[in-house]
């Protein structure tokens, strides 16, 4: 394999190592990020990234060397729609949707997936095994399928049943569980040990929040490399909410855009809203959420690894955590459908719930830039059968 | 409303007439095409189509005013895939696939619908009805929606219930029907002379082939303005391969591109083949078929209106017509999914099957570019319940 051009450091404790090999967590448990001393695109670059399609537009600023092919379906260059109807209605006429459900796969997950699934099978693996909540099952599958290798994908057995026939239908090798994530995750962790499989979870191997990052980078191509002044991001492990805050910092360091970071808001279930706690009591760690449960399976994290980074991009961006109810994001996520022609999950629900209520709490004003995320497609979440069935 | 730089023409009579209003068909019964003889956007029009997203980046090809906006999801921009794994096992290591599962509502079918709501509701309509093998209907539905209009769709009983649960999903007022697309557009046109909402039925309007155009546009875009060879399209109601020979037209006029126009395919079921019966018996029209049946049911459309457009598109482009059976292109479409991570409908899946038949007769070869396309997500037909069920 020829040299990569970047490294990895702990934001915790300051190590650093090498990209070689397939680098996991650092030694003191905590996540590595992607650092690229040796680059410096000038805003010339913004050219080619213009000729350029989907998230791997973005190369010079992405774990890939020259002339080296991604793992890709395609993922990336989703919609930034206006939803004037919905956004007049909660006091935000200008609110802008970044519509993730485009994505292969139907979520956001495949940028982070598309990322680590190049970088690993680069690096050899041809085993994978992952936890999921659903949506990083389904984007695992297909990228598996994609790369021709095979993963293991463990569940909770109350993850809605079209994610899970999605996973089966890419071929992923679905295991279900009793439990939460956070279970699957351990029994995750144990068949790597046992098998040798490479895993993906999130933040335990560094690549698939350097996908994410390309939210926050496609977020300022959209804006005509202008940041805007909040987002609101459905958190359950964070590599969105963390990659954005990373693509930001990034691309102001590089010129490539100018002003203040946009304010990152955490959205969150009361169901399960480790980080809302967190940020309520001004801690710089999330205690482990005791019962999780939320229909929007996405955010039923109760104990994210990456809490601390998360936690740091809020407080220096100057933004906040808020947490809504099921019934709450649900009706929110009806609305939008019906409204705005906008198949919506319930995570994304959840972010435009959380925006009308900063609004009445005059948190977000009408004359801001502010983006909400749909991270998946409401399908996923749906049983076709109920739907249609008679009174 | 601000006059219109576009007016339509009748292929079949030679009739034309100005676009106001709500134009229909001809009075001969035959389609209405969009024409813009006073547009002549020069090769530097294409700098500003690479700064714009989406299908209506090509505004200056389209039917839109300066400054109007278009009723729009953020459809288009759909990956145009190498799947060097298919390819190289049917023959053709450099196929690529036009993944229009990308779209918002899963299919292809977001173009035309755009396209269609846009210029109605312009021009004043605000209760729509149309008939549906299943993806049309879902997509009328989520751009009535964004519209804030209604509409009345009509579908075969036998439609996939995930394709219907969408349609319900996103607001449409769904009425099942027993029969085929055909009985279901009589039934459509019935209540539009009842209730005075405006039709939006394949080719009975001018256009949802517009929109459809964008397909071509964008095939050209993504292959830096030079054209395939060959195009694999599954054809129902037909208006994608309408819509792309007019697309291919109009680059050449302009000077966009250069060459020969690619070779167009229409693929069809064995249980439902009018267009590649036609081509058999070296007919201009097709005659309607017998008891339609098929899975892909996209392709259960037994007497298109377009019928004559398409077979002088496949005439004057030196193409042809393959049906292949229903067993065939679902196994395609299963290995699509496992082979390249591509969740791929069964009309999808018959491009695939019948390239492979293609390489077979000597029709396509390995050094030609050729294009086949998935035309929508195989998920859309699908019901978890099936798959996830024990044995």
């Amino acid at each position: 394999m020829r040299g990569l051009d970047w490294h990895l450091e702990c934001l915790a404790c300051g190590a650093t190592r090498s990209a070689d090999g397939l680098p996991a967590v650092c030694e003191c448990g905590q996540p590595w990020l992607v650092r690229y001393p040796s680059r410096n695109p000038g805003l010339h670059a913004r050219a080619g990234i213009m000729q350029r399609q989907g998230m791997w537009r973005f190369r010079e600023l992405l774990p890939i060397a020259p002339g080296e092919d991604p793992v890709t379906l395609g993922e990336g260059d989703t919609p930034l729609l206006a939803i004037p109807r919905t956004g007049t209605r909660i006091g935000l006429p200008g609110l802008l949707l970044k519509d993730e459900s485009a994505n292969p796969t139907g979520s956001f997950k495949a940028r982070g997936l598309s990322a680590a699934i190049t970088r690993a099978t680069a690096a050899g693996a041809e085993r994978f095994t992952l936890p999921t909540a659903g949506n990083a099952g389904v984007a695992a599958a297909a990228y598996a399928a994609r790369a021709g290798v095979t993963v293991r994908v463990f569940a909770p057995e109350s993850t809605p049943r079209t994610l899970l026939a999605q996973i089966v239908s890419y071929g992923g090798d679905l295991v279900l569980l009793r439990g939460h994530i956070g279970d699957c995750g351990k029994a995750s962790r144990a068949w790597a040990a046992e098998s040798g499989a490479c895993d993906l979870s999130t933040l335990r191997e560094p690549y698939r929040i350097e996908g994410k990052k390309t939210l926050g980078l496609e977020l300022a191509l959209q804006l005509s490399w202008e940041l805007p002044n909040a987002i609101l991001y459905p958190a359950g492990g964070g590599t969105g909410l963390i990659g954005m805050w990373k693509a930001f910092v990034e691309l102001l360091a590089l010129g490539w855009v100018e002003g203040t970071l946009p304010r990152l808001y955490a959205v969150q279930s009361t169901g399960c809203a480790p980080v809302v706690r967190a940020v309520r009591e001004g801690r710089d760690r999330c205690e482990p959420w005791t019962d999780p449960w939320t229909v929007a399976s996405g955010l039923r994290v109760p104990a994210p690894l990456g809490d601390r980074l998360m936690l740091r991009a809020i407080a220096e961006t100057g933004g906040g955590a808020e947490a809504v109810d099921d019934a709450d994001l649900q009706a929110a996520a009806t609305s939008l459908m019906l409204e705005e022609g906008v198949d919506c999950s319930p995570e994304g629900g959840a972010t435009i719930a959380a925006a009308a209520e900063l609004v009445r709490r005059g948190v977000l004003h009408e004359g801001e830039t502010v983006v909400a995320f749909n991270t998946g497609a409401g399908w996923l979440y749906r049983n076709p059968g109920d739907l249609l069935r008679g009174p």
